[in-house]
């Protein structure tokens, strides 16, 4: 037992406290330089309100318009197609109730409205979809793959003559599946098509997206896209709905007309000016990025499973996984134990979605594709980031390894 | 027609560009210095999810918690009383929309409930309460005096056995009425406990409150408060429901669990550090502040009446009328005009609520008062902040008597 924990514990003790390996991007992004840059003058200066028709007023209302404007270049959307709102969350609310809402409110009835999504979504997604239920609406989960992906044909087979909305996340927030957006598409507006059917509106939760694939929506042929600036380079706090062509929306809360109308309250202009910078940044380069992050990526998933015999990848690999994402199961392992002493040693890592909740419970996203509860239980996810280097997970699998060995020895 | 409009170029003219006098505080306050340097560090250092374990989360965590003991603190409840949420808009949602929801939850049919306000209330409230009505709940507004208050008579007539909820405004947005909240909620209290009644909980909307009057919640006796750090020296984007004792919540946007379940979403950790530094110094130093700027606005209201014959005040005087607001009608004035000439000439106004959206219409507030549609169409608002000088107004008089002298010639 002695040796393990001396060798921990001399990691431990002879990390420079400065140098955190941070592996956790998928809950929170460090701010961008772009972001920082077109943030930090205004804390200073800009305090009018954007619906103020003064200097004061006009120039707050400058940001916001100038970033709506970088927001819909870098998406291929006109400037009124980008709604900002507070961040994934509500962008998720306010696409998905707001677009039934607005349906009930062209006639439709709640009762006679399905939506399809699946089982590995966001709780912010899985939460209002629930909401949507109380509601009469029918919500049918798509079958997913072992690997999390909706296969054409999966879709094809819930698509219904009232499927008002196709909705899922573009890139998985824990298992890094990137679904094939296009072919899902096509499968919708061909059903639609057949059958005469109006328009079956395609939502994408693209939180993940920005930093790792590209979101333009002309390009993905989606409707609508909600976004998370906190997960792409830019302040938490941020974020939009984001459409492609009339979408109908109404708005999820209430007060003046802001936003289309779609979002009432004075806009947060600090944080509007920073998601813009940090969504096009993390656009533009995103191509070398994924290149050169996905190679580590790749190197990390092979170190770790060989320094962690019995340890299982969780999700897809190559070109259908996200750049950046690593999600391995050590079966037996306490690994929301494992993530403190990776924390300890310098590490920041995650069992699974931060807004999944602190604490102990399995991965939803990993029972629902393996049904294996003890898979489930023992996930431990490293999102990697723009500036990660290759000795990161060198020294994470390292870790990891002697965590374990500790652990055994202690329960032997 | 030459002389004023050569007086006028003058004064504009020869203004330096720097000087602003800005008077539209309740649209929107500047930074203050303590929102500023809480905020200022975190723009370069903090980037975790406060929902994950490791030091970086937990780094964000702690800016989040001490926040809001920070907030706790300075309006006497507990730190579990405090729910962050996106700005005074959504505030109001969740207090409102949320505390029926919670309601409905625990049995309540939304057509046996009913809940009071009153005919002055800003968008984000009167919007919401249309949304209520749309779910079967009644909406009886109480009657207001000609200088928007609410009576304890008047609110007792309309109290009722089947009333959950009065919310009203604790300061007027428009003319600064200050509702006598004790007296009101003895009234409220009174009621309930001769007829055995169940709690009828009070709710204040005080985005216009801190700078300016006592928000501490045990003083006031009310279940709630709605806040906007936007309007207080914090940034926009950010605000609070506050509850004391236990006010039955349920969520208005639909996620994961933080904010104690009411409030889905990773927190917005800069602004609510920037909220939580703001609100304490604007309770902190009201006193000193009120006493310096309400003799500021007796002499600008006299002013203006002076300067503008057949102007009239909108609203109460004295103590009943918060420190900060002039609201004032100049019949037959084009008075959003006037609001691009005082701009031009250096000083920010308004002629009402921000949120009541840019262009022409009346004042519903103005209308509601004193019937009079000429008096609600030519509003002009001017808000003091803490740094106003007696100059600011004495300026604002004669560019606004200028102003009409002009307009006086080129319309004869």
């Amino acid at each position: 037992m002695i040796l393990p924990m001396k060798q921990w514990l001399l990691s431990w003790l002879t990390k420079p406290a400065t140098t955190r390996v941070y592996l956790d991007h998928a809950a929170a992004t460090p701010l961008c330089a772009a972001a920082r840059a077109a943030m930090a003058p205004l804390l200073a200066e800009s305090y009018g309100n954007p619906s103020a028709i003064h200097a004061e007023g006009q120039a707050a209302r400058a940001v916001v318009e100038n970033a709506r404007t970088q927001v819909a270049r870098t998406l291929g959307v006109r400037p009124a197609g980008v709604a900002f709102v507070s961040g994934g969350t509500e962008a998720n609310a306010l696409a998905i109730v707001g677009h039934l809402t607005a349906r009930v409110r062209a006639g439709a009835a709640w009762s006679d409205m399905e939506v399809i999504s699946t089982p590995l979504e966001h709780p912010s997604v899985l939460e209002t979809l629930q909401e949507l239920t109380t509601r009469g609406v029918t919500v049918r989960m798509v079958a997913v793959s072992e690997t999390g992906m909706v296969t054409p044909a999966a879709l094809r087979a819930v698509l219904s003559e009232k499927t008002a909305l196709v909705t899922m996340a573009y890139v998985n927030s824990e298992i890094g599946t990137i679904q094939p957006v296009s072919s899902l598409v096509r499968v919708v507006r061909a059903f639609a098509r057949e059958r005469n059917l109006p328009r079956i509106t395609v939502h994408l939760d693209a939180a993940q997206a920005p930093l790792w694939v590209p979101c333009q929506l002309s390009r993905l042929g989606v409707d609508m896209l909600s976004l998370d600036g906190g997960k792409c380079g830019g302040p938490k706090g941020s974020g939009a709905v984001v459409t492609h062509g009339v979408v109908p929306l109404a708005p999820v809360l209430w007060g003046g007309g802001q936003e289309q109308g779609l979002r009432p309250g004075t806009e947060n202009v600090l944080t509007i000016a920073g998601f813009a910078a940090a969504l096009s940044w993390a656009q533009l380069g995103m191509e070398e990025r994924v290149s050169r992050i996905r190679t580590l990526r790749d190197t990390g998933i092979q170190e770790l499973l060989e320094a962690l015999p019995g340890a299982v990848l969780n999700g897809p690999v190559g070109e259908e996984r996200v750049a950046n994402n690593i999600n391995i199961s050590i079966p037996g392992l306490d690994t929301e134990y494992a993530v403190v002493a990776l924390d300890v040693a310098g590490v920041a890592a995650s069992t699974k979605s931060a807004c999944a909740g602190v604490g102990g419970g399995e991965s939803v996203v990993v029972k629902a594709i393996t049904g294996d509860a003890d898979r489930a239980r023992s996930t431990l996810r490293f999102t990697l980031g723009p500036d990660t280097k290759a000795t990161d997970l060198t020294t994470t699998a390292r870790i990891l390894a002697d965590h374990r060995a500790l652990m055994s020895t202690l329960t032997q």
